[in-house]
């Protein structure tokens, strides 16, 4: 197993050395925008403790992360008025996996629009934020 | 929010109504064969609980739940050398989801190979029950 190296994009945004939106955040998870969104909303939800990946993350903390992440798929379906939401986790790059901090995809799904393809496009910051926002409102009304 | 369905496929499954090729089970879970993998390997970590998909799930349910699907997808990546695993679970029709009892997707993942799409093609079921020794004998390695 590869080593965790905390230079990593997202260990970096955890320190806060990169901006992101940020649209929730407790003591041990913080999500956030995916600047390369499959779809509008797609967000990530990373926990604050190192790990490569699911595969060497330490159980305790995948228990206390995966009821945020239902938290933020809720959100991201209100938020969006989507129609579903696909929850996708990344192992190694075999998977697709290209930021090795553990991560979990949400994106909100509409009837009839399938999944679009991570090209590696870059979102404007503007419509990031319009979106962050109305994450951050879905969370506050529940 | 529509209503949790127990005459749906992995619920008959979970009462034994219908056969599968089970390699994991504990008092509040059981992991399966996916009858119509998307690659060598592909299983489904699934709760006893009944619940449609991750939105409307019992926090502590899923709490429980995703350990298991840590302990399977490396079991999985041991049992086919793997390079990698991709985890992904659906919610609702728009997302790709078929069956309305929460499943987490567990798939081995090679360098170089494409995701496969879900064709709806079954597997022979005697490849089904090969890859199902594989995944025990590699949680049993364990």
């Amino acid at each position: 197993m590869t080593q965790y190296d905390d230079a990593n994009i997202f260990a970096r945004i955890l320190r806060g050395e990169i901006p992101s939106q940020r649209v929730y955040e407790d003591a041990e998870t913080v999500a956030f925008m995916d600047v390369m969104p499959q779809g509008p909303g797609h967000l990530l939800v990373v926990p604050k403790a190192p790990s490569r990946n699911l595969l060497d993350a330490d159980p305790a903390v995948l228990a206390r992360l995966i009821p945020v992440v239902q938290k933020l798929a809720r959100a991201a379906k209100t938020a969006f008025a989507a129609d579903g939401v696909t929850v996708m986790q990344f192992n190694e790059p075999a998977s697709g996996q290209t930021v090795f901090h553990l991560h979990f995809h949400i994106i909100p799904r509409f009837d009839g629009e399938p999944l679009h393809p991570h090209t590696g496009a870059m979102e404007k910051p503007e419509i990031l934020a319009e979106n962050a926002e109305r994450v951050r409102a879905a969370l506050n009304a529940n």
